[in-house]
């Protein structure tokens, strides 16, 4: 039975587990990158594994999102990530370089390889045939180290692509229909495997913007098998060494099968407030456009960029709309500051900003109140511009700026004949803004600003598990509520203090007093606790305020695995009723810890009550050890004794 | 006895008083300008006014301030200016044209004319041979409804520029060596002339960058005359029919002379904290440098930015050393992104801003914290970086750009040969991204988003004034102690009722609390009360809070007139002493009030202690009118009934 691209890599990388659907695995990483916003806090965490030097390939950290440096937080933490990298052996790409999944396609991309980032957007490159994977800082800062990575077997789904694009349809449109069909939901546990004679029509860009976006549809990766089309984008970008073919052979299997015809496909746009609600752009004609944004990781390639200028030049951009463009990369940035592509922009009127994140993840440009935002970005989530009553549009760039031409939501086909922009033969390869790091690093010292503060770290199990009920949130409680993250927030991803004033504060306002009062304690929590986004500063903060246990009668499967990695115990009531039983300030006692976590249920006394509950404590024997040992740092550097 | 430039354009437009130097004359204004920070209050004056169309030549709204738009309410702004300009006859420069005074220089100056700005950089046009004056933006308010503008007659000082440049050595220098001997006091209630053989060595933005950062001199505006050097700018401009000559006759007369001998200047560094702590580059040599900022409106024409791409070209920016490149115009961006400059930059690893203020207002670029930055800019006091321990040197293109190479402040004499840039036979002329007004504005609806809120109006003057004593403050409060003005509060500039809950907490925590529950009331001072910036809205806080008068030791000069300009009474204690006898919630009264304004001398009734007290009352005849009326925009609707 043969193996298809997906199974291959993961097989060439498997270091534990069997390749069946469900169970856990761990595989090899050869490569990691991190950006500043997530990488703070993973350098940390890699700094408290005690390693000299990175043990993967090769490790790049990058500086691509809080880039406005509106105050010093920002500056000190690109410091940070600049000379820690210096020290432990990763690159380092410096501001202005660019987004990093439009660099690591460019210049670091390998196909077959393992590449695991700090930025859920990390499957950008399944479009050179890599299996990249998206995850928290901490797993990078693990592999970073030499660390496997622990995932679930992904079932790998075929995604068979007939025919070609019809012209003004473009790659956006492909994963827009992807999104349509299966929804935000649709890709969990999965791995989209792009085959199909419709592959060999799109461009290595083209696969990166269906990758890229693969993370809304909430899969574990994407990828685009390695073929000569990657050849010759890797030998134009001066890497042709670093090419070899990732096939699936021809009797391969597949978990799960479905098919797009491309010839058939329109312009799609995506609808406010979510990336799955797409409709033709023949719906929406007419739509008062008045912002328009071009760039980010899904839309900024050399090809997009491009593509954009030919329809701006000569143009102006609509009296009533705002365009800005944000080219992908310095690479891209100065090719079409050679080739002219630039001028044609600047000329129409387009605000032309920095090779970063940007508007994409609400830094900056914010639309006006109850502004329409025609964006080629990736997520279209309420409030994530800066503007709560925005109305977020994902498009194509050609739908963008025919829009930001007419002032309205615009078909390109208007536009009349179609563009075609050839991939380069020799793209302008130029790496002096990638700073290597130092041979050996011994004489590079860290600097850390005064947003750098120390990373709390767990302490080994005791054997008596006790402390008083902090708080007592109900159902549904998010990450958000647990961590608030917002653009007053942001820039203190690598100051845990800071933030831990503000942990649950949304549920119970005194709770970081009360925390700190009490010498730390428990939590109690209804179902689905830590659900929404995986940031592990939901699993810091409450360590850093002393949070010894979290009871609830469920969890996110994210945010429990972040808080068993942080060592602090995660427990499901046995019987749900037991939660209607527990006061705050009831004091708690978990006898004989040491024990008891090597069983599937706990007991857990209040003192208060004199009464007991059993919890139920259903992990792995690797996630047993990670509590007794006081998290995964801890029990990294206990193996590597 | 011959004129000078300065009083030949003044002559020309003086409407009301004598040209007698220290005596108060009113000018006509010929064409204003508002940026977005100041433009917003400026507009909604405007519209108080209640004047349909602007009555200047041309006015100019720009947007270059607050661009980066973290949240709506910049954009929210930017809308509500555009759409207040379209209404009512005001060119509208939209965002991404570029900073105002170098857009007003390229497209709208006109030698002989004088201008009105609501920034403290208009002097810019006195580049051209305007006489450009920054104001308040009630004043330039009024100045669009067809106010006339009241100062008091400067000193004319003539600046006698002798032989030429060295190499290396720029217009900045020149400016800096100014502030060097004079000081940032040394302008007050003057204007500079500048003339003599070195001025036909300077091109038009070289003399631009003199009159911009005269400013921080404190002078009133500098100008050059105009001469056949601004012909051939305006001719390149495509705006030959704008030219005249502005020359001062042979046998002028000026108040005050100095000399600068262009031949002996060596280029030149303003130090950390101040604009006037100069000294030659080669005092500074291997100070480590970590971030360098290119632009801002005294720095970022067509031929600063092509010398700094001349020596950025083939190099690498020090890996230590951030560089930001911000162009000043559209024009000026767009030339260089045909001609081959942009890409010298983008390729050394610049990072292009957009054509805006920028880091130069502290939005955005904040350095590292204790950083070393280079700014081509005009200012550098303390924490104006947004980083309070940054410490910022102003210094020539030429400068920031050989030091952001070395990484360290160097001497650009070291890059050998000279470079010498001709100012271009025909500028790029473009003004797709200046929106002209409305034919009638009839149609035009005025958007309002939820940041622009209803502008507080004073009443006319009531015959008993009396309130409580709200807060008790000491000596030397500044503008920013009354109206705090940081990152957090700018985007609030047209929302009063926002800026109040701020209004005297440095000072007193409660004051908007207190002046709420009290219905306003009576603020008591010590002296020197309102100095600092010219900031309006530290007087349009307490209007809004309801404070009637404030009784002080002594007041700054241009907050006095705040105040009144705003129907607020300044009274000065005429016996100190009085102030120890004023507790906080006494209740104080000026009876008979429109009787007492008529004089000099005014008696409050301090009616919890049976006390009296003179208080001097020393204003113009026009200033009284203006506390009758309640303030100059109720006095100007009273005239023009």
């Amino acid at each position: 039975m043969g193996l298809n691209a997906s199974q291959k890599i993961i097989k060439n990388h498997l270091v534990k587990g069997k390749m069946i659907v469900g169970e856990e695995i761990a595989i090899k990483i050869d490569r990691t990158l991190t950006q500043d916003s997530t990488g703070t806090m993973a350098y940390l965490q890699f700094e408290a594994l005690g390693i000299n030097r990175v043990k993967t390939k090769k490790s790049v950290a990058y500086i691509d999102h809080n880039i406005l440096q509106s105050g010093p937080e920002n500056a000190d933490d690109h410091l940070y990530i600049q000379t820690v990298a210096k020290k432990h052996g990763i690159y380092f790409s410096r501001p202005g370089n660019g987004i990093c999944h439009q660099v690591n396609l460019e210049r670091f991309g390998v196909p077959g390889d393992t590449l695991l980032g700090s930025d859920s957007h990390t499957p950008t490159g399944g479009g050179i045939g890599m299996l990249a994977i998206g995850a928290g800082g901490l797993d990078v800062a693990v592999a970073m180290g030499g660390g496997e990575y622990y995932i679930n077997m992904p079932k790998i789904v075929k995604v068979n692509l007939r025919g070609k694009l019809s012209p003004w349809v473009t790659a956006k449109d492909i994963i827009l229909e992807m999104l349509r069909r299966c929804t935000v939901k649709g890709g969990v546990g999965k791995i989209f495997e792009y085959v199909g004679e419709g592959v060999k029509t799109l461009s290595v860009p083209e696969r990166a913007t269906i990758t890229n976006m693969g993370a809304e549809l909430g899969a574990t990766t994407s990828i685009f098998p390695s073929d000569d089309t990657v050849r010759d984008f890797l030998k134009a970008q001066g890497r042709v060494k670093d090419f070899s073919y990732v096939q699936p052979d021809a009797d391969a299997v597949y978990d799960e099968e479905m098919e797009i015809n491309l010839s058939t496909l329109e312009p799609m746009v995506a609808c406010p407030h979510s990336p799955d609600k797409v409709v033709p752009v023949s719906q929406l004609k007419d739509v008062k456009v008045n912002q328009v944004c071009i760039g980010s990781c899904t839309n900024s390639s050399f090809v997009d960029m491009m593509k954009v200028a030919h329809i701006l030049k000569g143009k102006t951009v609509n009296e009533n709309v705002s365009l800005t463009i944000s080219p992908g990369s310095k690479q891209v940035l100065n090719m079409i500051a050679q080739n002219g592509g630039l001028a044609s922009m600047v000329g129409s009127g387009a605000r032309i900003l920095e090779s970063a994140c940007g508007p994409c993840i609400g830094m900056g440009q914010s639309p006006s109140t109850d502004a329409v935002s025609l964006r080629t970005f990736n997520r279209n989530f309420e409030g994530r511009s800066g503007t709560r009553s925005a109305k977020i549009y994902l498009v194509s760039p050609e739908i963008a700026a025919a829009s930001a031409i007419k002032g309205y939501i615009a078909d390109p086909r208007e536009l009349g004949e179609p563009i075609y922009i050839e991939m380069p033969d020799e793209f302008l390869v130029e790496d002096n803004m990638i700073a290597p790091p130092d041979e050996t690093g011994d004489n590079i010292k860290v600097v850390r600003g005064p947003n750098i503060k120390p990373f709390p770290k767990a302490k080994s199990c005791e054997n008596i598990t006790c402390g008083k009920v902090l708080t007592k949130v109900g159902d549904n409680i998010t990450t958000d509520h647990i961590m608030p993250s917002n653009a007053k927030l942001l820039p203190y991803r690598s100051n845990i203090p800071h933030l831990a004033e503000y942990c649950l504060t949304p549920c119970d306002e005194d709770f970081p007093k009360k925390a700190k009062e009490n010498g730390g304690g428990i939590i109690v929590a209804g179902s689905n606790y830590g659900q929404g986004s995986s940031r592990e500063h939901a699993a810091l903060a409450p360590l850093y305020l002393g949070v010894k246990a979290v009871l609830a009668k469920s969890f996110a499967r994210i945010h429990r695995a972040n808080l068993i990695n942080n060592g602090i115990i995660p427990l499901v009531f046995e019987n749900e009723d037991d939660y209607d039983k527990i006061d705050v300030m009831d004091e708690l006692v978990i006898e004989d810890t040491l024990k008891q976590i090597k069983n599937d249920v706990v007991t857990v006394k209040n003192k208060n009550r004199n009464e007991e509950y059993k919890m139920v404590f259903n992990v792995t024997d690797r996630q047993r050890d990670m509590i007794k040992f006081g998290g995964l740092l801890n029990m990294m550097k206990e193996n590597n004794k």
